[in-house]
């Protein structure tokens, strides 16, 4: 659904810019005040000092929205999350803080492999719904676009319900939140492949790449390479056929230890490498030159006590950085904005307006969008966060609490509170 | 505002007793499936199994609600905030982000000073309407009770205004959250006492002290009792005099440096000692012994970069702990409850169940209310959380995020989704 709308009267601030970010430009935001916005079908068609409010009949087209002075940003973009899956994994969590490990906790059969069974339970209806009642809650946060993956099937058939639940969810006329999917069917080796990981990867090359691709059900390939999981190796001769495939390409990279997923990344061109704890300096420099998006997950570093990824290092060495939730069942059952702002600007020395642009224009670079939305510009959708202060600083400033106000989905106004 | 109400097919989580809960006990909630709470004009007159639910009309005059099988708690109790002030410190959170220390910050006139200033600026509409807008985020977080300090006038008249703001909310009858109040005139040394420190604790105890106990003002007497603020010979003399006036006490104890706060705070068998990142080990049994809650807060430890308090040690101790979110516009701007749980459970080692006996049962216990609320008791008031979940466990384990699906307050129900 997309509406005509006309906003009055708001503080403009946004980064600018048709491509990701990098470097000292993450810093520098476009701020107007007394900004009016025009929204045509959907579509920023004027973005500047207000032309007068009754123009020769054409405003009657319109909505009318008075911002009030109140900051209007560009609908946060989160550009890695896992949220369509079955069950819970509220019991792990609590062995995770009594002192188990990732790593153990996935050995011992917990982690992935629960929600595997539990997604693999799940219908069509089932999984829709729960998926769901997470896009409200986003949106009240402040996303209008977010990426999802698959991952929790780690078979054919449910691998594609996944992706088809977001397609579902993606046809709603009434839908608040646009989703990018990503195929992520080598998330985890399933049990039936225990001790055969090369041919698990012949399997989704094989037998579930060629359905994604015919069904277009995926935007994006992710491969979760990590040591014990799939090799730099394995997940290179994924990438590259789903390449073939013509899906853009992302990487689970560096999280654990510093395998290479970075270096490989950049290798590849692909579109983003996430998590990048371990990643080393080699791969941080690699990714800038590559144009790679390193895409930052500090809520899950904070839920399991690691250290943060090197965010200010990356921006000062000229890599563009975004910022996402990782919203999953198991590392990390959060998909705060707020507290995601806390983190980035507090725990990895992000300045304010980096974490913005890192949200919203390099999000959009992530999901190969960036010259359709994560910015307020002419030709962008009209996709829009209204906070209920006229200070930007609120968005760490007031601790893991939402500062949104309102949220416009292409001209369609949400009122939050 | 009091209602009837019975409430159907709750799973009762709940600590028992009427004071507060201390070591091992911390852990031992009580649950009860698919429980009946029968509230009568506001307070608790049944809990237990269904009694039948059309009994010779007497259920008739209730209201009905059915908790479908979802988690009931006590309502949370924020035992610790400042959440009547003037003004803001984005300003000064951004200069913190670039390494400012809290005592620097206050030596350049920024912390609390600014805050003094706007706060003096400001008549009782704005702070009460400001002040109103915490009141309902805390309510859609689970909170039906808060303590709230005065400390933002630091003369007299503003001090008695901000005072009197939270009565005149305490006394609104459609009010979602009581609120008890504390005088706290020894925040800080005001500009005009700058170097005279004594002679401002004697202007509070000869001019303001009398005012606020003549008008009922306050239950509380609190004190920052740090280095550089208020010396612990000096906290000793005002709290004195305030019990002499019948207020209980309170302090603000052994944040930045071990200064002897937590003693004290047993020698005066003050009702809670707040903060405690340094307190001692002495300090500790010393409080244990006294009956001292020792209330934790966890948000502003995470916004300043510190350690947290010794929790877990503080338990294991035979403490009483409480958690309070200290919700404030400089050190701590965030009210967060799920934030709390997080911190507590991930970083401060509690469990899940201590985390909730912190937040009902030794909050109330904290403002000396452990007979009348935190826990569900026939005889306490109707003030429950209800879950959007039947496992608990999701406080914590939804990183940060609200999982309250209803605040219930003495028996009138708030929905808030
Ligand atoms: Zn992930
Ligand atoms: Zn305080």
């Amino acid at each position: 659904m997309t509406e005509n709308l006309i906003i009055f009267n708001a503080r403009v601030v946004t980064p600018i810019g048709f491509s990701a970010r990098c470097g000292k430009e993450m810093g520098e935001l476009c701020i107007i005040d007394n900004a009016t916005i025009e929204v045509t079908d959907g579509i920023i068609s004027y973005v500047g000092p207000s032309r007068g409010e009754s123009r020769d009949g054409y405003y009657q087209r319109y909505w009318h929205y008075n911002a009030r002075g109140k900051c209007l940003l560009p609908g946060f973009v989160d550009s890695h999350t896992h949220f369509v899956f079955g069950g819970e994994r509220a019991e792990e969590f609590s062995w995770r803080l009594k002192g188990e490990s990732y790593m153990s906790i996935m050995e011992r059969g917990g982690g992935i492999v629960s929600t595997v069974k539990a997604t693999r339970e799940c219908n069509f209806i089932q999984l829709r719904s729960k998926a769901e009642s997470f896009l409200k809650q986003m949106s009240a946060m402040g996303v209008t676009t977010v990426e999802g993956k698959s991952g929790y099937g780690l078979d054919k058939d449910t691998e594609l319900l996944q992706l088809k639940v977001m397609r579902s969810l993606n046809n709603d006329e009434h839908k608040r939140v646009d989703i990018v999917s990503t195929f992520l069917g080598a998330h985890a080796v399933p049990e039936e492949y225990r001790g055969r990981t090369d041919e698990y990867i012949d399997f989704i090359i094989r037998d579930v790449l060629p359905c994604v691709a015919k069904g277009e059900l995926a935007e994006f390939c992710d491969v979760f390479c990590e040591q014990g999981v799939f090799s730099v190796e394995q997940s290179r001769r994924l990438l590259q056929a789903a390449k073939e495939y013509g899906l853009g390409l992302k990487l689970h990279a560096d999280e654990i230890v510093p395998l290479g997923g970075a270096e490989l990344a950049a290798e590849l061109s692909a579109v983003s490498a996430d998590h990048l704890l371990h990643a080393s300096d080699e791969g941080i420099r690699a990714m800038r030159d590559a144009g790679t998006v390193a895409t930052l997950l500090p809520l899950t570093a904070f839920a399991l006590k690691e250290n943060y990824a090197r965010g200010r290092e990356m921006i000062d060495a000229g890599c563009a950085v975004a910022l996402a939730t990782d919203l999953n069942p198991g590392s990390c059952f959060s998909g705060s904005i707020p507290l995601t702002f806390a983190l980035a600007c507090i725990y990895m020395q992000l300045t304010i307006e980096e974490a913005i642009t890192a949200l919203t224009l390099n999000g959009a670079a992530a999901l190969n969008r960036a010259d359709s939305i994560g910015s307020i510009e002419v030709g962008k959708k009209g996709d829009f966060v209204v906070l209920n202060t006229d200070n930007y600083h609120f968005l760490p400033y007031y601790v893991g609490m939402n500062c949104v106000n309102t949220t416009i989905k292409e001209g369609v106004i949400y009122p939050v509170l």
